[in-house]
């Protein structure tokens, strides 16, 4: 079993093949020393056995708790995709989701069965979707009017029936361990229950003959804990399976829940437990369609960044330390690392919340208030604003901040012309580099000198 | 002159060459319907001679203010570069502010004067000093006690006399038409004048005999309106000036003091007037060194958005529209474009509010209460939040987005895998593509395989 000797590591946050031994942090049974001196900082650390066991997971915990009605894992590829990555996905015999033609050709790319692909969007354009019918993908997740009338236009034109998902808003929001039921939901996506929506779209599917419908899909939120959002969501589509029963004297053969399943990003903090999630929806699903008499459908859902989140860790060298008296007489001792906002957009833009983790050394000091910056040219270029640290961080030190999978590498921007960082896959003491770094070339490459042309 | 026959048109929001011919928007004299065919959407449509034109004036706004006191303008390359726009400000005769090796080695393939250019940052790795010193930039600002060893030792080891600023906090944080007056500021940037740290930083470039003193430099915020922030920091600095004259027994020839100069986003707001802040800031300048008896030094500044934000309109299609009934029985019409927060990350990060205006055709419909929000699978993907727009507006029509210049480009991302836009400059009915929109292939260049390494 892993040696933790540092008191500062908490395995709870880190990935799961994360280990302290004698001096330094290790992932994957590589040294954090060593990958830095290898790879470079800032750098993506990918648990490749993490990623693997967490999809597995979710895929093992639906179909133990739903049985022989059990859909797909579908993973979202938003939260972070990769070539190498979607030949994983694909190995491990789940599914994925994709919202644009770029995620779907990376898809492609890594020879992703087709048969396996759900595709999202509030915006498709028709290339778009021509694409997505023309490579023979398992459905469309279909969000407004104009778009069924596209998707059956251009599925004719191809001479093709689609099978499609209606992307509904069944009036729930969550986030973390709250969320909200309202009668509407102010959202862009999607066809609103509440208003009749939904059931107008229903309609306008089943007279287009180039479509199939296969199902309702809802996603209720981000980052949430505990199933009751999960569970309100699933009761108000259960009710319009019923209605369409009863209505078309058929049933709809699924039902796509979405993902939105939190995970942990600090110390003390737990991600959800796949098996509690799926056996506690399992059973309110059941109870749901057994109260309409109805069969229970083929459930899929979409976890992206309870995939992908905690199994990565981002390396950063420290560059700048420096203490900044407050007023009232405080310090706090900034500690500046070699990327920030253009790698990790997520304090910026959400207020989320990191640890980080001295990965090169045990320090024996007392810590003391810390905030640790990027280096870019702005105030709010903060990776973690309030930290108790070692107060002998110091210039060429590694800092580790994990649970880095999810809207880091996929959000990232060249701001200031920084390059963006690498991703490297570690497993077993060997390491890949499976998205390569960024050089000054590559930051040079859009730039053109073209003739004018009247316009 | 201008004809503005759709009452929707607020030319004090667009750039200066922009105007609602008969049917539609034209910018720098193209057709907004031409450029969205010639070259796609979402686009960023930058209009040359306003940027030209506003480099010019703050440089003529200090040059007239401060007479022979007057230093440079340093463009801030972090609001937007491209090679093309550093041969522009070469050509105009300002200098430029970069923060990375990126930013200096876009300004170094326009053939950018190296005695024109200023280095930023609070992280600098040691790789990008050496080669700031080695191409022979015009001065470093050096931003922690680390950077002065640092840049004194590569220095050193080049054989040359760097020139230098020490960036400084002189207690003032300013936003809009507010600022804050306080001893400390809680800012990872520069050296705090009220602790003493400024004091300390002057007495160690003093001692390193490869670094040269050039001035003082500070930078108080962002989007500003009004001089009274700007007015406290120079006097602070002013005070530390001649504090150096007593103690030294000379001056510093230069102060720099920053950018932040706000411009207007929405109809009814208008941008800083370069002549308004030049002339005001230099009575004050002028007035704080008669009081200690100093000559007034050089004066520098850094706008980066006063010049690139207002210059460019974002142009995007529209691809869906839908009614979403909203609690209390009101409406909201959200606007899907072909875009979103991938190339406009400023409302989702600092709540920044923007207008838009059908821009393909005149509606004579009413206006009703409405949302343009972007293609990415994110309920906070929000363009603008709220805003009066014709209720015919549908897919295929184009909507234009002004004032986006400033942090759009310069902060996209590929979130989604969507390809970052392209950026043109319009002049006079041509246009000319600077930066080319990326490519699929482009989304993919960086994905790899590799043997594995063992760390």
């Amino acid at each position: 079993m892993a040696n933790h000797p540092d008191p500062h590591f908490a395995p709870e946050v880190f990935s799961a093949h994360s280990e302290f031994g004698a001096n330094e942090l290790t992932i994957g049974g590589c040294s954090a020393i060593g990958l830095a001196k290898e790879f470079g900082t800032p750098l993506f650390v990918l648990d490749e056995l993490d990623f693997r066991e967490r999809a597995l997971a979710w895929k093992s915990a639906l179909e133990s708790s739903f049985g022989s009605h059990a859909g797909s894992v579908f993973y979202a590829a938003k939260s972070f995709i990769s070539v190498e990555v979607a030949k994983w996905i694909a190995e491990i015999g789940v599914g994925i989701d994709v919202c644009s033609a770029g995620e779907l050709n990376i898809a492609l790319a890594a020879n992703f069965p087709v048969d396996r692909i759900e595709v999202h969007g509030n915006n498709k354009s028709e290339a778009e979707i021509a694409q997505a019918i023309a490579v023979g993908v398992r459905s469309i997740v279909v969000d407004s009017f104009q778009e069924i009338e596209r998707v059956a236009r251009l599925a004719a034109a191809a001479g093709v029936t689609q099978n499609v998902f209606l992307r509904l808003t069944a009036g729930i929001e969550a986030h973390t361990h709250e969320f909200i039921s309202t009668a509407h939901e102010d959202v862009k996506f999607g066809f609103s229950i509440a208003s009749g929506s939904a059931w107008k779209a229903i309609e306008a599917v089943e007279e287009a003959t180039s479509l199939r419908l296969l199902g309702l899909h809802s996603h209720i939120g981000s980052q949430i804990f505990g199933i009751e959002g999960f569970a309100i969501a699933a009761s108000r589509l259960i009710d319009l399976l019923a209605k369409y029963r009863d209505h078309f004297d058929r049933q709809l053969p699924e039902l796509d829940l979405g993902g939105g399943y939190g995970i942990a990003y600090l110390p003390g903090e737990e991600s959800e437990v796949p098996m509690r999630v799926m056996s506690e929806l399992a059973a309110v699903v059941k109870a749901e369609c057994e109260k309409h008499n109805l069969q229970v459908p083929h459930i899929s859902i979409e976890p992206g960044r309870a995939i992908v989140g905690p199994t990565t860790t981002t390396l950063y060298e420290v560059g700048t330390t420096k203490s900044v008296e407050l007023d009232g007489g405080l310090t706090r001792r900034y500690i500046a690392v070699d990327g920030g906002m253009s790698d990790n957009i997520r304090p910026a833009l959400y207020g989320a919340q990191y640890y980080a983790l001295l990965a090169n050394r045990i320090s024996s000091r007392p810590t003391t208030s810390s905030r640790v910056v990027g280096k870019h040219c702005e105030t709010g270029d903060i990776v973690i604003r309030e930290i108790e640290l070692p107060e002998d961080i110091g210039p060429g030190d590694l800092l580790a901040v994990p649970a880095t999978g999810a809207y880091h590498r996929s959000m990232a921007s060249n701001y200031n012309a920084l390059p963006r960082p690498a991703v490297i896959a570690v497993k077993n003491g060997k390491a890949r580099l499976i998205l390569r770094r960024e050089t000054q070339d590559d930051l040079l490459r859009l730039d053109v000198v073209e003739p004018e042309r009247s316009i």
